[in-house]
């Protein structure tokens, strides 16, 4: 690949701002990368969405980042990754990634042949979407899936902490425990923001042993090593620049974005774009 | 007005299912009349959506109804109470009742002079649509707006009783009790299914003598004295059928119906609409 090329940003699509933990996982990994995050928060959530109109946002958010001459695409929503992927990658002329593989990939090599357990929003769950990438990656490995639609809200209001997020993670992982599942993966973007509460009860419930699978380092990890088998790797050694499109700007933007970035968007320039 | 129109159904609109509990409240009040339910499951919430957006859905689904002969209109949804209902009273040629209107006249009553406390979603509070209401009723009742983003998905779910919503309800009246509020208006069609929870917190905290008024009974009431005064009330004694419209069906339709109006959907035919 020529230098243009590598020194193009990485762009990654959301339906909202959950995406956001993603790309925290990849600034981690990637520190000199440029990034362009495009959140259509305007038509959040895609969940209860048909697939029909799923693909046709897709599509338009896909190609706006091509037009803003993005070398690859990293689809942080599941939602868009349960149906979407295929038709993007015929449509944009750029590699492209989603959320659900890797993170599908990293559970089944943590289970160690047990049970995967993944956490996810009714959406996802329903879509199957995880358990057809486990059935592609080891179909001897049996998916146990749980909705937890209290997660989201809980990250978005920033209860991360303390009695709530406690019992609320404690009753959804029930089941889990029960499935004696071997390894859990998050499988939504939101939940990064509530790990550490998450992690403290599967300790508590299952011993150390059990661990819980961050989708978006997955992904993370991933696309390092694509970007080095592609040459697509950025030569800058400087700090890489965080751009943010937003379709509407929800009024506790600041706060919701600080959260799931895990850093202040100041030195980003955020932007409102009309799709 | 002939026995034709008075013997016509009423009409209720909602942008997802949480409008049952409004029908829940006209049934009660109301046991006589025929109920036409439309529910835009396929575009809920209409809360994160533009003013111009929510009057076109709104439109559509209001003028749906008037097809179907209802001969008058309930907005059940606060955000289409909010922006739409000048719109929809010029397009449509029947009387059309909104949600916010009646819960702030019974707010006002109930608090006495001193400030009303208001628990919405966050669209609701931004909107200041109680706060509007509130002063065309009587200017110099403050309004304290409190916004409650987690009781929403505890009712979808089903989660109204026990540790976890008394925790979730007051963390969010703890400032309204800081507030000295002289009465409590549940802003949100689905926060009656948690009524127990929040009379019960409000008691503990505030003693017994501050009222918590349910928008629902309010607007039920308020459709009744209507239909007397311009004569519209079915003359039937027998019980009033409820057919259900709904524009997607989630797939745990049953079981959030029931619990949001209370009853068995059963004796009640569901279609699916395509608008």
């Amino acid at each position: 690949m020529g230098p243009e090329t590598r020194a193009a940003p990485i762009g990654i699509f959301d339906s909202g701002l959950g995406g956001l933990t993603v790309v925290r996982a990849i600034r981690q990994a990637l520190p000199h990368e440029d990034l362009v995050y495009l959140g259509d928060t305007a038509r959040v959530p895609y969940g209860t969405r048909s697939a029909h109109t799923v693909l046709r946002y897709a599509q338009t958010c896909g190609e706006h980042l091509r037009q803003r001459g993005v070398k690859l695409l990293v689809v942080a929503c599941n939602t868009v990754s349960a149906v979407a992927l295929p038709m993007l990658r015929v449509e944009l002329d750029i590699p492209v990634l989603g959320v659900v593989g890797p993170g599908a990939r990293a559970g089944v090599a943590a289970a160690k042949g047990k049970r995967l357990g993944v956490l996810a929003t009714p959406g996802t769950v329903a879509s199957g979407a995880y358990s057809r990438a486990v059935a592609a990656e080891d179909p001897r490995v049996e998916v146990f899936a749980q909705a937890a639609p209290l997660l989201v809200p809980l990250a978005e209001e920033g209860w991360v902490s303390g009695q709530v997020p406690e019992l609320v993670a404690a009753r959804y992982l029930e089941p889990l425990f029960d499935a004696k599942v071997g390894a859990l993966v998050l499988g939504c973007t939101h939940y990064p923001v509530l790990i550490d509460v998450i992690r403290e009860q599967v300790a508590r419930r299952c011993g150390p042993d059990v661990p819980v699978v961050d989708s978006a380092h997955a992904l993370a990890s991933e696309l390092s090593e694509l970007l080095r088998e592609r040459e697509l790797s950025n030569a800058s050694t400087g700090p890489g620049r965080l751009r943010v499109l937003v379709t509407d700007r929800p009024s506790d933007f600041s706060a919701v974005a600080r959260r799931f970035l895990g850093a202040e968007l100041e030195e980003s320039p955020v932007e409102a774009v009309d799709l």
